[in-house]
């Protein structure tokens, strides 16, 4: 079955905003052992959205166009299809119905006028249902090729996909295959040596692909299973990514969705552990990352940015004679934050950064980008040199993420910490 | 001058990675007068690339392909682009020098093997060079339609872009016309508010175009002027921009693309402030974003991130009886705060905020959202309840936002803050 998606809308046109429909359509229907060939965007415009349809209909069997929808006047996609395929464009009650039902459920208090337009698609077209918003979608077939319209709001967008179209087509494939995905999250090698530790690993087969994509800081494996039947997809996938993690070790620190702040997070209510933190040149950004996951104030005690030398001293107790004899970027410095603050805090783990995350303040012996970390725990403390990066944002993730990543080992107790 | 975009990768396919070079194309182009009509994407299969373009090649003055240019054995864009034109693959002379080049460059030492399969290129084109990647472009006819075909890393592809296709594409456009744009940007007003703000305001022109973008949790104003003179354009652009400065007010906290955090900044260094922060609900969100700014050391003295009401008391000096007569999240407690970081740090303004961003935590009393935000300063000190968002995340970003308001609010002296 060829399949094609068509966007609609003139700001993801100019790039104002990116178009995340497509990609998640296809990896939808990927799920479904159906491979998106194609991805057009158009703009708000008739004819150009008239002329997509056509050139799309002739190749394709299927054709998933979201987008141009709502009410106001830039929306002209179910206009411009039933002009395009020759059909009149008609009132529909059943859409009108829709449209009261909503606006009876807001209470008229939004402010919220069915609008007349909403209700208007393509002659000989079915309605797909809309549980979420007020933008029905629609389907019809021309030239031999269904194509479906929905909303261009992601959220209302993926729950009609699931509900209606995906059925509709999966009862369409002759030849079903189940495709089954699992990912896995790397952090702590490059690209280059990910690919030569993989390399091989599924080169006689077919029913495993691979791929690997780089999310700076981190990297993402995608192994993909397709088979007849879902225990063989299932049981292909279990193994390949048995044999991807005997490769990588503890590289991977998470598989699926979950983030590197998430899996510390869980770690540290797991062996339920306490953390105090002392940023200089992350300034806030580990505490961040960490807080953004709900329930994080049951480990996390508090982090003190302590950009200023005085604020070292007060907050965190480090002597003057460290910062006048090796400087705030120094190992003696870091691991006297880390000490200080889990002292101060008493918490059972402290973690320190100090670093020149520039672009100013590097020396011939600290350029930019030199970083101290610094763990100090119940059974002892680690300290080390970094050099990261080449842009201030870049300095910054990267300490960010390799502070996380030693929490994460030491957590895991996965020590000692690699070079 | 019909044009469009290819861009051609798998991963762009499946979601895996965003497509922002298509945008990004889109937009220079509309500031040499040129509209782009439609993107298209495909995957990295030989016969998929064919296809899309002679698709595209009846249809347009020129196409810009990026993407599948690289060594690797996916990379195959330029054999499809021979065979589907017809021509000959064949070894470039010029591109092998090209490739000796940056070997030769790179001292050999980085395990850099010139691929002859990167010297290859479709006969009778002619070579866009590349003056940062080991691929290089090229361009050629076919059709009537100008291709040109260009890496997919971003960096690479904008300068070649900027340096070879935008000047080729210029002195072919009979009808020349400038299109200048200008940015807004608005924090504190709803889209609708904004809408309605501005309605009517350029109705009656077709020489300004303006569009309004949602980038939670600011809106973007973008104001296009066009005319046969860049003078005229420019005048244009001025008496629009003091058109919407007008209505708006200073809700307009940047134009083009300063952030809040960097116009906060600017006034701080300016006006030769410093800034000490404590954040609860925002663990560290406030101090990272303001940090993100090179220079930022020049005023940001510390932060203290006290999730626990012990850091709380500890840190900020916030007093017992505060906490336990009226809790944590507490105008009282935000003024206590917001005071005793001024205090302990010594700094001219203290920052405080305060607040359940949830998901759990919520009372009837204070629902998840509720937040408190407090600012000390040496003429005054002003504390404010709100109710925010949604998410953990929604709320987080706002409270930070809002907390950065503030600041670029107190700075230019637009005080009282508003409602």
């Amino acid at each position: 079955m060829r399949i094609s998606t068509l966007s609609i809308g003139s700001e993801l046109i100019c790039g104002e905003v990116i178009d995340t429909n497509a990609g998640h359509i296809a990896e939808l229907l990927l799920g479904c052992g159906l491979r998106v060939q194609r991805h057009v965007v158009v703009g708000d415009c008739e004819q150009d959205i008239g002329e997509a349809l056509l050139d799309l209909a002739p190749k394709n069997d299927a054709v998933i166009v979201t987008g141009g929808l709502g009410p106001t006047v830039d929306d002209v996609t179910a206009l411009a299809a039933a002009h395009a395929t020759g059909r009149r464009f008609v009132v529909s009650e059943e859409l009108k119905e829709h449209l009261r039902g909503f606006s009876a459920r807001l209470g008229g208090s939004c402010g919220f006028q069915p609008s007349d337009k909403q209700a208007m698609i393509p002659a000989k077209s079915t309605v797909i249902p809309n549980p979420t918003g007020t933008a029905c979608g629609f389907h019809f077939i021309h030239g031999g090729c269904f194509f479906f319209f929905l909303p261009g709001v992601p959220s209302e967008m993926d729950r009609m996909l699931r509900e209606t179209v995906v059925p509709f087509l999966h009862v369409r494939v002759t030849h079903k295959r189940v495709v089954l995905a699992s990912f896995l999250n790397v952090f702590g090698f490059s690209e280059p040596e990910v690919d030569g530790l993989l390399a091989g690993l599924f080169s006689g087969t077919d029913a495993i692909r691979m791929s690997i994509c780089v999310t700076f800081p981190w990297i993402r494996i995608t192994l993909r299973a397709e088979a007849d039947t879902e225990e063989a997809a299932r049981t292909g996938l279990r193994e390949a990514v048995e044999l991807v993690r005997e490769r990588l070790g503890d590289v991977v620190f998470a598989e699926g969705d979950e983030t590197i702040e998430q899996v510390v997070a869980r770690h540290f209510i797991r062996r339920n552990l306490t953390l105090a933190l002392a940023e200089s040149c992350t300034g806030g950004l580990i505490a961040k990352l960490l807080t953004d996951v709900p329930g994080s104030s049951a480990f996390f005690m508090e982090g003190a940015v302590t950009y200023s030398n005085a604020a070292k001293m007060r907050l965190l107790g480090v002597p003057l004679d460290i910062l006048d004899a090796r400087g705030a970027v120094s190992a003696e410095c870091a691991a006297a934050m880390a000490a200080g603050v889990r002292h101060a805090a008493g918490s059972d783990l402290g973690l320190a950064v100090t670093g020149i995350a520039g672009p100013d303040g590097g020396t011939d012996d600290k350029p930019v980008g030199t970083v101290f970390i610094s763990l100090a725990a119940p059974d002892g403390s680690w300290t080390k040199r970094f050099r990261f990066g080449n842009s201030r944002e870049e300095i910054r993730t990267l300490t960010a993420w390799t502070a996380l990543d030693w929490l994460r080992r030491y957590l895991i107790g996965s020590r000692p910490f690699p070079a």
